[in-house]
């Protein structure tokens, strides 16, 4: 009865979805699995961490954006292993057999390898990640509102952020709006002054992948938001409370977040995909795997052979691939000649406050402060529309981001880590 | 330059808190203690944990309902001990000395030893109890769309709720409107007649301290709503996968939500305060410890002596001797003659779905159907205004309340435990 040819996606992140949603209403099944029961709306992620939204606000439900594609069936599950030869995703459940795959897992930290990032820093790269270190600052703040030692205290109230990319220079600026907004009204105990957020970035600049007019307008911005940004700045450690730097330096801080590196996911190494030094998979330009035409890589994890320099991580590229590999593969079933992938950049965009922004757009005009950041509000909400879909929902959202109305900022789960002890008089 | 007589509140529940707006602004020192930064509005928990609300819907931070407070510090710490003599409060960050203590740690779970209760049943009076059945009941869904054995599925999709009493008919219902509401359109392959919603009950009826006639309504409610509810049935054992009942019956299901027990926080007979056979601290009409003026107890901690029959634990009670017990210390302070408590009851309510409650007010009217659910919304509409404070914020509960909007129904954080194997084709 079923002979409708079987793609089988993982991952629900933009490149997985985008493909699944392609393949609707087509002459193929598909099944779509991930880790996760929600989508998360990455290029938000930074703002959850920094107490600005909720998680509810940038996670939607797979299922429900699928609700309507009959040829589409959902498994919540993580996936354990790939059997190129034998044609299988084996998961946590199931096992499951496919005539064509999509591999869009994405990407994860990379550490470099520096002692101590692992266990000490904070990643920031899924919604569960942000939970966690928004929960870790919000106790910062909690435990030094009691501490009656000024060192600890500064040391509990200095963030330090590795990496000078989109989401080092956006959480940093999210970062002070928190500090320096109403939010510190809730700690009369606390002054402004103890608070310290350092960037610290190994090269040159912040943001180089844009224009140095942006690059130096994000500067002036982040300065004058009271972040210290620190080029050339190279981390050697991380301990329980401090930053080790290449010159010497040490910084004292019970908080560190790493955004400097990312890498594939490296599951696919393991299973005998064909990876580079970044742990992407190398593909074609029609995003197939050499030797297995039908296993396509998509997004952060695909590394595309053809390009001379790498493109970026992010949304727009995974959303871009996952059309085009869902595509190739109804070519691939009709027998019709299959399109090699063509980057249609739209340009690059960072936020680093309210009203401050920078943008570049088709390479070729840019523009910074309230215009800027009007575009990129206006960009996000409009992707954001595709998922809730109701103008409600928008509205909310951005009666959310604009007035700080609904974010209650729970600590919730609970850390359970003592505190530092001592008397309170 | 110190001189205030300083009161330490222990507990942000709805006791603390109002014994903490009652002593603002007066000449006291009040320092509230909480292990969580935010108060839960525990009327309304069922509905976090049947997918109804989200998290924050019924949170709300402690720092920011006392922020205009002058007097009042709030400290995030979980309390270790109380030593009576040397009156200070240990918690695992300070210590903390008082002149007037209020103990207000409210009620937990009592499993009345049932073997397999503690290990596989869900209890749920806090709101990271709720979230952890939300995710628990979402992943057995999730689950149950993979599982191929009909007889594990039956059992992953039967929802056993142990207790008769508010919380356990006000869930029973809630988690009726999900199974068999839209929630299902997202699981295609699974239909609603595997689904089982079991309510037992060890005496004769439900809701024992309404009226009769509201007890049957109740009843019937439940009945419409296709939940099972059996009386008389009394709980002997739970396993991962079974109930086994007093006439030998075992009931195959996963999740088991135990709702029929609760008794005073434990900590009070370990700090040697006198308690009773369910662990409420033994206090006089004034609210105060025999032996320690100093010591105050309200809420579902207390057990008022001279009354006949105990006081139930809600919201209500608390609420007024909060009050009662911050006024009483002012009076002490004053060298006045304390007041003994005397309870207004306004009335109890439960609700068993939209437009169907039942309402017993100042034990002599009573309500069902329409009226009771819209008396009941009304009620607590006008309790959360008091904590959000904000029109927008009470629009837009009222919003999701009644439209299911922004319920997204993450299961985050995600469950670790391994599902059961199988091969899917």
């Amino acid at each position: 009865m079923n002979e409708r040819p079987k793609v089988v996606i993982v991952g629900a992140g933009f490149g997985g979805l985008w493909a699944t949603k392609t393949l609707a209403r087509s002459s193929v099944e598909v099944i779509l699995i991930d880790r996760n029961n929600y989508h998360t709306f990455f290029p938000l992620l930074y703002q959850v961490a920094a107490a600005e939204l909720e998680p509810v606000d940038i996670a939607y439900p797979v299922r429900t954006t699928l609700r309507k594609l009959s040829n589409v069936r959902f498994i919540m599950a993580e996936v354990n292993k790939v059997d190129l030869v034998a044609q299988v995703v084996e998961t946590d459940g199931s096992a499951i057999a496919y005539d064509y795959l999509i591999l869009a897992m994405g990407s994860r930290v990379h550490f470099f390898g520096v002692p101590g990032v692992d266990e000490f820093a904070y990643p920031l790269r899924t919604l569960e990640q942000a939970i966690t270190l928004r929960n870790h600052i919000l106790s910062c703040f909690e435990q030094a509102s009691c501490a009656a030692d000024a060192n600890h205290r500064r040391r509990l109230l200095t963030f330090v952020i590795v990496g000078g990319g989109p989401t080092g220079v956006e959480f940093a600026g999210a970062l002070a709006e928190l500090v320096y907004g109403s939010f510190m009204e809730d700690y009369p105990t606390l002054n402004t002054q103890d608070v310290r957020i350092v960037l610290l970035e190994a090269i040159g600049t912040v943001l180089s992948n844009l224009p140095e007019r942006l690059q130096h307008y994000t500067l002036t911005r982040l300065h004058e938001k009271h972040i210290e940004v620190r080029l050339k700045a190279q981390v050697t450690r991380v301990t329980y409370k401090t930053v080790q730097l290449n010159d010497g330096e040490i910084i004292p801080a019970e908080t560190v977040i790493w955004t400097a590196g990312v890498c594939g996911d490296p599951l696919a190494q393991i299973w005998g995909l064909p990876v580079t030094r970044t742990g992407q998979v190398r593909v074609k330009p029609t995003l197939q795997v050499e030797g297995h035409p039908e296993v396509y890589v998509i997004g952060d994890l695909a590394s595309v052979a053809e390009n001379n320099h790498p493109l970026p991580m992010v949304a727009p590229v995974a959303i871009q691939q996952g059309m085009l590999a869902a595509r190739n593969i109804i070519r691939q079933i009709n027998t019709q000649a299959l399109h090699a992938f063509d980057y249609k950049d739209m340009g690059t965009m960072a936020v680093i406050g309210r009203n401050a922004a920078v943008a570049n757009l088709l390479s070729r005009w840019s523009f910074t402060g309230f215009p800027a950041w009007l575009l990129w509000l206006g960009v996000h909400l409009l992707r954001l529309i595709g998922f809730r879909n109701r103008l409600v929902v928008l509205i909310n959202w951005a009666w959310d981001y604009l007035f700080y109305e609904r974010v209650v900022r729970l600590i919730l789960p609970r850390k359970r880590k003592p505190v530092s002890k001592g008397i309170l008089q």
